[in-house]
Parts: C-alpha cells; sequence; structure tokens
C-alpha cells in the first residue's frame, strides 16, 4: 500500500489526480490540503460524491506518508518540497519550480527568487521517456509542463539523431481552457472563451519556453531555440502542438514515422499513428498517451510533426502517478489509461 | 437624429446596445459611461475596432440626449434613472428596479429598499406586444428580464383567453451563459460550463418569478403562479423555455397554434412555427425575434409551448432599442434583425 | 476470465463498451462485430492505438463467449439474441427489443413486427437498482434506455410509497448528442447542434415512453402517465432530467431528500445530493453513476426532481457492465468509475 | 434597386449571403435554387422565418438579374457562371472555379477538366485589399476562399516591401466547423468534432494553396510558397491564421504594426491591432473585418503574424456583397458590419 498524500487538492490538476489515485486498490489517501477550502469536504468544491475532509497544508503529518504531490502554485511549491523532501517522503511536484536546472534561468522567466536552489541538483525532470532511469532512483521528481511534454516528446527524435537543419523549432501549441487552472479571470469566462480562439504569450515569452529549450538542448548537446505561440482553446482538455521542422536532409514520411516508432518502441504510452492519419485531441483526452504523427512536406525538408495529450493527464497528473509508480519500484502503468 | 446616452457599457447588454446602435445612421452615441472602465477605450474592453473613450457616470451630460439607456446593477440603477428622468430624458432601463409595481413585492425578492418608489407608477413594463400604447406614451421604460420575455409571450394567448385549466403554469427554462453577465464567478468558469448543464435557483426563488407573475395575472385578471427552473447551458446566447400547461378543454397542436398566430398577428418579431416543427435557439440567436411552437398531447388538456429568444436581443438590448423606437416615434422595427 | 463477444462494436455505446471492458484484467474480448468497418480495426474506427479486428456478425462464435453485448440497431437485434440465447450464452442487449414485456406495445411504438415474442418473458429489464435479484438469475437481461434510466430511478422513490397526487408526471430531459448514435445527419452536424438547444418529439410520442410508463407503472401498481420532452444539448455526454411532480402532501426538502437517501441506501451507484445542492452533468459524465437532487416548492405539493447520468455509461454500457458482473456473480461495481 | 440571383442558396455561406441582402433596402432577390430543396422555402431548410421558395437552377430566369451569385461546389459553377456572364449578368463566383489564373493549375489541384478556359482571363480575384480597381470594371469576379484570404491579407505587407529573407512562409490556420459546408460526414458529426481539435490536409496538399501562393506569388513577383496546416476548430465561424515568417532584417512590433497600419490605411474591414494585443476569433465572427496583429520575436528575423476573419463573412458572403458594392458602383461597405 503506498500512502498519499496531496498538497493543494483543489485545483483541475488535483481533481484529476484524485480521480486516478481513486481507482488504485494499491494506494491510501492519507490527507488532501487546500488553503482556500481547508475544513470542507471534496463533494463541496468538486462535482463528487467522496466526503473527504480538506485540511490547511500546515496540518500535514508528512510521517503518515510515503509520496506527496504538491499541485501548488510556482514559487508556493518551494517550501513544502522542500519540507517534504527533508522528511524523507518521496515529492512529485507539479509546479514548475524544480524544472529548470538552472536558477538563474528560474529567476529570471518566473522573476522571482529561488529559496531552495540546493535541491534543483537533486530533482529529476520527470519525462520517463527521457530519463526513466533516473527517476526510478529520485526522491525528488519535478514534473513537466503540460506545452513542453508535446514539444519535447513531438522534437525528440529529431533531436536525438541530430537532423534538424538549424538548431530552431516552431511549435504552434492549442490548449484547452483548464491549462489555465481553476481560478477565474475575464479570459477564462465562459461566453469570453467558447466561439472563440485566442494566440496569447507568443513568440519566445511563455514560461514554458526554457524548459523546452532545457530539455532538447540537452538532447543535441547545443543551444536549442524554440518559437513558441500557444493559443486558447474552445475545449475542456487537451494540448495538441503543431510542430514545424526543416530537416537538414528531407524525409519521407514513411522514413519520418520509422524514425518515431523505432525512437518510442516500447514505450507504454506513446501512440504513433501510421502514415496518413493525423493525431488529434480525440486520440488523448481522458488518457495518459501521446499521439504522434509525421508528415514530411518537400524536398527541401521541411516537415510537420503533430504531438498531443490531455495537459491534465499526460501533462499533469496521469505523468505524475506514472512517476509515483517508478519511484516506487512498481508497474509503471498501474492505474493510468 | 436621436442623441443617446449608455450608463454601464461594458458589460455583454452593453455590448449588444453598442451593435445594433452603432449600425444605425439616424443614432448618435454622445457619451458611454463605466465604472471600472473610465478612462479606456470600448476597444480595450472588447473585441471591437472602436475607439470611443468611457467616461465615469458622473461625467454623462444628460442635457445632450434624448434617450438614455441604463445598463447596471440592480438597485444601482435607481438614482441614475431618477436623475434621467427628472432631466426630462426618455429612460430605458435594462436593470429590473422599476420591473414589479408593487413596491413591497420588489422589496422582498431584491432584498433591498427603493429608493425611488414615486417613480414606479410612471414606468412602463417594456414589452410592446403587451403594453405598445402605453410605452409610445412612456418617458420611463422597464425593460423586461429575458427570462420572463420567453415566459410571458409564451403563456399569453392561453391567459388572456382564458384557457388554462388552473393559474398555474410550469416554466423549465434553458439560458446561455451571457445570462448571467459579464462578472467572474467560478461557475461561469469556461471549464467549470462548458461540456456541462446545471440547474440553478428552481422551483420559486429566481428574481424573475414576479415579473413574470405580475404581467400574466394582470392579463388573467387573478394571481397566477409558475413554477420556475432555470437551467444554465453552456452556449454564449439563447433562451429556450419549455411551458406546460394544463388546459380546461383540450386543444388541437392545430388549434393552439392558429390561436397563437391570430394573437400576434401583425407582431413583427413574434415567429410562430407552423404545426410540427419545434422552435430552438437556432431560430433566434442574433435576432430581436421570439420562436414559438405549440404541441397539445393529450385528451387532458397537457400541452407545452416552447418559446425561444436572445437574452441579450429581444431578452435585453434588442427589446430596449425596440421600446426606443416606439418612445421616440419612429419605425418600431428600424435596426432590429 | 470472462470471455467476453460484442455485436456492433463501433457505435458510441460499442467504444464506451470497450473502454470499461478493456480496464478489466478478468475480462477477455473474443470477437468484436461490425457490419460496415468488418475487416478494419478499431484504431481504423476510432481515435484509439487498439489493433483488434472488427469481424462481420456472421463470423461470430458464440462458443467462444461467456457474454454477449449487443449495440444493434432495434429490430435487428432481436435474431442476434435468439442465436445467442439458444446457444447458451448470457446476453445484455443494449436495443430496445426486449424491454417492453408487452409484445403489441413493442410493436406499435417501434412499428414494426417482434420476431421472438417467445423470449419476452424470459428478459429481465435491466435496472439493478429495480430488479437486482432478478438480473443475478436472469440469461437476458435487456438493457434500459438512457432516458428511462433517469426518469424511472429519479420518481421510483414516489412511486414507490405512493406519493404522487395523480398517477402522472413531467420529464423535462435534456440529453448529449452521442444519444442520437454515431450516424450523420444535418441534425446532428456540429454546425447545427454547437450554439443550439433543440427540442424533439415532446408531448408523449418518443419511444422511450413506454418504457417509463411500464416500470413505472409496475412499481404503481397501476397504469402512469409521462409527458416527456426530450432536448438536444450541445455536450457530447450525459443525460439531465427536470421532473416535475405534484405529491398528494406537501413534503419539505429535507424530507424529499431522506426519502430519496432511504430508498437508495447501500446503491452503489446513486449518487443522492443533499438538500440546497443540485444535480448536474457534471456530477456524473465519464462515471457510472446516477445523480440526484430534490426540491420541494410549495405548500400545494409541487416538487422538482432533478435526476442525471452519463448516457453512454449508466445509460448504456456502464449499465450492461454492471449487468454482466451481476449475471456472473462476480463485484457488481468492478471496472466501473 | 438591385436585383440579385442566387445558385445555391441553401448551403452556410447561402444563408449568410440572404442575411446580408435581406437586411438591404437596396437589394431584391429575384430568385434563389436549390438542387436538393427545389420546391421548398427558406423557412423548411433554414431556422429562419422567410418563406421565399427555392426553384430548380434551370428556372433561374438571368433576364431579372444585375447580379448573380453562385455558391455551388466546385465544377458545378463552370457552366452555370458561363451562362449568367453571357446573359450579360454580373457575376460573383463564391466557388474555386475562376479564383485561379492558369488553367494547368487548376486542372492539377482540382483534378478535372476546366471547362470554360476561355474566361479565366476575365475574371478578376476578388480581393478588394488587392484588386479594387479591378473589380469595380468585372463582369466576373471570383471571390477568393476563406483560408487564402486569411493568408494574402496576413503577408502581403511583408511581400509587397520585400521583407521577407526567403520567399516562403508557414501559415497555421484553425477554422470553424461551417467551413467545411453543410453537408454531413462523420468528421462534422458534433460529437466527433466537438472537445476535439483536428488537422486536417496539412503541409502543401490543400487546394487553397496554389491561391495563396499565386496571390501572393504575383505581388512578390517571383514564385513563393506556403507550407499550411489547416485544423478544425470545434466553433461554428471564424478562421485564425498564425503567419510564421522570417525576416531579411528584423524589425521591432511597433514597426512591423505601422507598416501595416499603413498598408492598410484607409481600408474599410482592416483592423490592425495594436502593439501588445493579439487578434482573436472574436475580433471578427459576425463580421466583415480582417484582424490583424503583429509580432516581433528576436533578432533573427523571426515574426508572428496572426490573421482572422469570419469565414462565411469576410471569407465568402461578406466579401461577395463588398465585390458586388463594387461592381455596382455603389458605397463597398453597403450592408456590412
Amino acid at each position: 500500500m503506498i500512502r498519499v498524500g496531496i498538497y493543494g487538492a483543489t485545483g483541475y490538476t488535483g481533481l484529476e489526480l484524485l480521480k486516478i489515485l481513486k481507482r488504485r486498490p494499491d494506494v491510501k489517501l492519507m490527507w488532501l490540503t487546500s488553503e482556500n477550502s481547508a475544513g470542507q469536504t471534496l463533494a463541496d468544491v468538486f462535482a463528487v460524491p467522496w466526503e473527504d475532509r480538506l485540511i490547511p497544508s500546515e496540518e500535514a503529518d508528512l510521517g503518515q506518508v510515503d509520496v506527496a504531490f504538491l499541485a501548488l502554485p510556482h514559487g508556493a511549491s518551494i517550501p513544502a518540497v522542500k519540507k517534504a523532501y527533508e522528511a524523507g517522503v518521496k515529492v512529485v511536484d507539479l509546479s514548475a519550480d524544480f524544472r529548470l536546472h538552472d536558477q538563474a534561468v528560474y529567476e529570471k522567466w518566473y522573476k522571482t527568487t529561488h529559496t531552495a536552489p540546493e535541491l534543483l541538483p537533486r530533482a529529476v525532470y520527470g519525462l520517463p521517456e527521457l530519463h526513466r532511469s533516473a527517476i526510478r532512483e529520485a526522491s525528488l521528481v519535478a514534473n513537466p509542463g503540460c506545452y513542453p511534454t508535446s514539444v519535447i516528446l513531438g522534437l525528440y527524435p529529431l533531436v536525438k539523431y541530430g537532423l534538424l537543419a538549424e538548431p530552431y523549432a516552431i511549435a504552434d501549441s492549442k490548449s484547452g481552457v483548464s491549462g489555465a487552472g481553476r481560478k477565474t479571470a475575464l479570459m477564462y469566462h465562459f461566453v469570453e472563451a467558447n466561439d472563440n480562439f485566442s494566440p496569447y504569450n507568443i513568440g519566445h515569452v511563455h514560461r514554458h519556453v526554457p524548459e523546452m529549450e532545457q530539455e532538447l538542448g540537452a538532447v543535441a548537446g547545443q543551444p536549442l531555440t524554440i518559437t513558441f505561440s500557444p493559443h486558447l482553446l474552445p475545449v475542456n482538455q487537451g494540448i495538441l502542438s503543431t510542430l514545424y521542422v526543416r530537416l537538414k536532409d528531407p524525409l519521407t514520411t514513411d522514413d519520418l514515422n520509422a524514425l518515431y516508432r523505432e525512437t518510442y518502441a516500447g514505450e507504454p504510452f506513446m501512440h504513433i499513428l501510421p502514415p496518413g492519419k493525423l493525431a488529434t485531441l480525440r486520440h488523448v483526452v481522458n488518457t495518459n498517451r501521446v499521439a504522434i504523427s509525421t508528415t514530411a512536406i518537400d524536398q527541401r525538408g521541411n516537415a510537420i510533426i503533430v504531438a498531443c495529450l490531455d495537459n491534465l493527464i499526460k501533462g499533469a497528473s496521469g505523468a505524475a502517478v506514472q512517476n509515483m509508480n517508478l519511484m516506487c519500484g512498481i508497474e509503471e502503468t498501474a492505474g493510468l489509461l
């Protein structure tokens, strides 16, 4: 039995984590914290029949748990991670606070001081498809961002084999509204987002950019730049990234496809679509899968990779459980669809 | 040229009013107020190319206008209506503050003191299909609520001719989210409202109930009770009310239909569907129309009337312009689709 | 290990059934039939990574399976049910063909001859909350319709205890578009259904009416009439029925609520919301739950019951698996969320 | 009074055209054709109160009209255009049949023989922002495709001034479902398209590519290649194209913005957003506007242009009316919002 605690259980990632963990006979939820809803039950906060009571984070007893998930805003996560880590609990942090290895990069993009830089070298970037062995040994896993997971896994085979004409790619990404979290703001009001489609933070300014560049740059062995354009889609869940690359040497769609199939052979959650079929949100929503399609365009090496995932599952809580499974030495796919 | 001012131009009804009035060559917008966005332009506040600057309400010059529209929250509307009325300006108030003739009923349902009760007898309930002549003469028109317009017009022919078995009807109403206004609240967050459908304030507790009962009771010449169940639909605009009645004597669908056609003959915005066709939101959204269908069920007199309208147009801003047209003695349909 | 075959696996109920059964370590899918897609794989037909090949129904080997699910159109189901039943296989029929005990009623509403009337007395109406013991013993279960499940379970406590003032209720029901099946028709085109809301077949003409009246009439011990108004909601999944009743003697909301809690005590999938909270689609979508809220209105006994479920799960495939579990003598909730 | 006939009035572009033209006091609809719905009225075919009767195209009397609009499928349009042109009627063809000047290019992309190539040199590509004078003189206007209008107008200033580093751009476009027309197909079924987002025909294979390349190549004075990725958005109306370019010399966002403002100065329907604001569907839906935002990214000259329009209005029927206005020598903006 894995005893689990969740910090920040009342957001959308918290809800998805609860849905996954409550399906598990081998997981026991010991406590759930919420700053704003402490004292209430899950049934008060979500449309669920669960009567678990939420507690303030200061009442969370780390001695009771084997694993702590943190679904807190960035910045707020640092002291809680530190406390849990020092208590010897396995930590999966869903915030951005431990994803960037370089303190200066973190502080530049997040415009705040990192108050536990000594833990940065201990944190493993929780993308099993790139770092499975390290995750197995880790005590602190920084769960990847939703957009970066789609972009990194979408470009990884090309970068790994050095096929890009220049260390550069364009990611035109579209995300469902749950990616913005469960907080009110006019932009996320139903009437504003429904029947609408909006780019935001486009170019090279979204905070997920350094994460993509860190991971892909490490694979490339050199700095790599991503032009990244997120857009808000009128759906609840799902990210689709359309990735534009230019290859050194043109490949056929079939060859591209074979490359992706080989690179991801044996990966339980990677779904490489056959040539001629394109990945869509429907392939991934409500699952832990990443669906990828590959399309060669012309003799100049232009190609398009489409990579999709559910931002709340493989882009957050499903990945977090996948990481927990690895950290605990059990079947990586347990509880995941 | 009709010179117009709008108090509270930055909500959804304000935007719709602007869209209608800006199509009119015979209307001149003199000023637009906003408490929260004063100093900004319409283009700052909405996705429009209009550079009109918003002013605080205390800067609104009533001397410049022939007509003032008030799209303010209830309560806040009273002093502004009073001031405009006393300045001799024709007033169309889109709030609930002057819809109920009985001060005590207003104060009970709105849980606030009415600070200008002396104006209540001057206010005409702005439903042209019932009160056209009075509106033509009025200086102060209380624009009807969106739900009440659908329920009153849906039941009016039956009540007028005394056909109900008892002074009672059930209104199962469904509204798009813009009906809740342009304010943030978790219930109206895209992720909460999308893929969802929710009843709220059902039974006999929604503030639109006394309005329906006042108007239909007056037609009936006796008190009439409405069981009213509003539901939140995952669409931006539109109300559909499914009205359940029991008739004293059963009618056929054809006879019911003929009754509605006769009652509303000549009405420019009433669209009575032929027997066998049912009214839908698609019949009315983005128009000032009310679509009604009539269905007889059985020999016990059970029947269903479906009445639809666009909550922002015939349920608010379109009706307001229709009222302005009548008050100004011009073509009732001018500028309305 | 339960060996399962599915006739008609390529509709929305088929897909949902596959999703549920593929989560089960104790279920083995032996074959899947499809008339239109035989020869293709599931990945060709749905956005899934599953390579199971579809076969024509005449190749289905009943000797290989313990349980056969039939997700075929009504009429088409009869010969397949008969064959499977006679082969000694446990049958869960998701069509309407065996739901109505009275052949004449079936033939009147479905306008077709029933070609296996001798099986009607063998078929058990598969609503465990009413017929659990009979289902446990059954070889042929007629899985209930989606709308009827919401209406029957929503009214059952009131009918059981004889609380209605007359044997009559109004069901104003709203369903997501998947309820219409995976076939193209202009009414279900995205552009027609999105941003729209449409009543259809209202009054006493929808084929689900006799099913509701049969089951509730049997509980009442007398004929009972339902006015039933279905509406098409712009969502994929979910049914919400707003049920209007008049009680012999008025009850408070608390008393109504207590009655429902007692009636459904111990039921694993019935979620009775506390007084003051209303059931919504969000409570049920992607689960096998039925959420019910109870609201008393006035001293005349008017009351509103709201009953929700996911039309593809508790309204179809989840219920089918619940029935299979009961028929096979295993944990009723196995594999269901 | 302009007397108008419409061939193919029962699709989504036909409906939008009717909505615009019925607002016009100076336009008289003489006849409306439909192959599938001849004999029915508009109220039978759409959710509108209009009783105009549809006629088969062979009954259309060209002698009665000044202008003929053709909203027919490509291929089917050719003989009707020819007949109308030869009858001396001004023709606005909304199909693709006369957009490509080069017969061979047409035949390659549309895989059909062009049966009236002699008219190709007479046809003017109906984008007033590029070809206003020619449209004024034209008897035959080929109304542009919806995607091309967004891409051409989005890139035109950069191409005109020779600012691109190479004659190449990437257009990542997203369109509402009405772009696919009013015909049923599983991909456009509500349940398939809702909550989904799907790329299709990506790379260099969509039929709108040659149109973009023809118009932009002509401006450039050299061949220009577009990588074009259309995606299906879960909304009814609207196209947003995110355009990725590399400039010869980097510009600031302010400079880029100024360039667009100058290029489109005086254009009645071009809405260039100020630096820092991004174009969204909300800026354009239900209007004839094109909204454009400009974003410079880095010192390497990467930049992003976002261009939006309503595919049924500026992308089809609004542009058609704009063209009619020009051809008839009246106010270009008449009847357009």
